[in-house]
């Protein structure tokens, strides 16, 4: 088994030995990922400069994994596949940022 | 290669083409995490009941696959391994979330 | 004075004290924003039905005094009257949410 | 009547005409501040120096009406005056972060 595979098993059974899929609604998982995302945020409020990349390690890495981790849980519910995912975007991504056009500007598509 | 790091080499291929690796530092590389986040959860704004597992799936995995983009971008740019992180989080959880007092209970572990 | 603007004057005054004018660019306060409204959704994550409108009151005050917080300070900083601004909005919203077209849906105007 | 109860009165009037009332439980609410709090955090998303107080002032006044305006409607169903209650935070405030420990630091509270 693939490490994604064994992570996901980890996951559910987490999950399950605390009975806890009644609550794993997807509207609540995607509540629960945006919440760990603003804690990975507050890590970097107010910071500028070399403070930003200097967050405390251990702190970056277990709030990046409780993203992680109810997206990993979402993307299980719907039954899809994370990197064939990330890889249709990154192919769409490329229609609406053409390199000619998105170099070097942060522009959204919209206003190139 | 496996999956991931196919996946990864996409991702940075993808930004390194367009000059982006200067905006990503990792304030705002959270940042577009949390704004994806909310992306994903707007699909889920005011639905209850049945329409919560009806949204549109396509709209569903784009942005749940931008979640996941910036999240890896973020992962690689500090070397961590996804499943690794995710794993220990795991095993963390399970010390702050004891199976005989969080079965069935949504509370968070300072309120068990 | 009225009671906008004694809030705002205490809010000034509690900032200048402590020497923060510094930190408070406008993207860390709409940073600051984003992360208090995370905190506030914390209380009803995985809740349902009537839990809903049953979180604790002194916590959903406090978060939401949060919320305000940086939305005042963020106005200040533009010299955005709060009650214009979002009096504006509601005018601009009712052309694009008719009555006729809205009433009873929580659709989007783009599928409306 | 202030200038607060008008724009409340206008608020609860656009969502009655649209019978909306349906949609707006607390949980809801707080996760419109939420999504309308990240679409103001995307003006400022990869911007950095000078570009940060130079967004469209026009953008920035609308999103921050769409923050204020959910926050309005979650204060009013809970009986809250926001004036008091950001006035109640601060003296709070004032206690975790004392004037000699918090000047001119961007620390959090628990790490004074």
């Amino acid at each position: 088994m693939d490490k994604y595979n064994k992570v996901i098993k980890e996951l559910i059974q987490f999950r399950n030995e605390r009975d806890w899929e009644q609550f794993h609604d997807s509207k609540n998982l995607a509540l629960a990922i945006s919440i760990e995302a603003s804690e990975l945020n507050e890590l970097f409020l107010w910071k500028k400069g070399d403070e930003v990349e200097n967050v405390n390690p251990d702190k970056l890495k277990e709030e990046l994994a409780d993203v992680l981790a109810y997206a990993f849980l979402l993307a299980e519910k719907h039954n899809l596949d994370i990197f064939d995912i990330v890889s249709e975007k990154i192919k769409n991504n490329a229609l609406k940022y053409p390199v000619e056009k998105a170099k070097g500007t942060a522009k959204k598509y919209n206003e190139l």
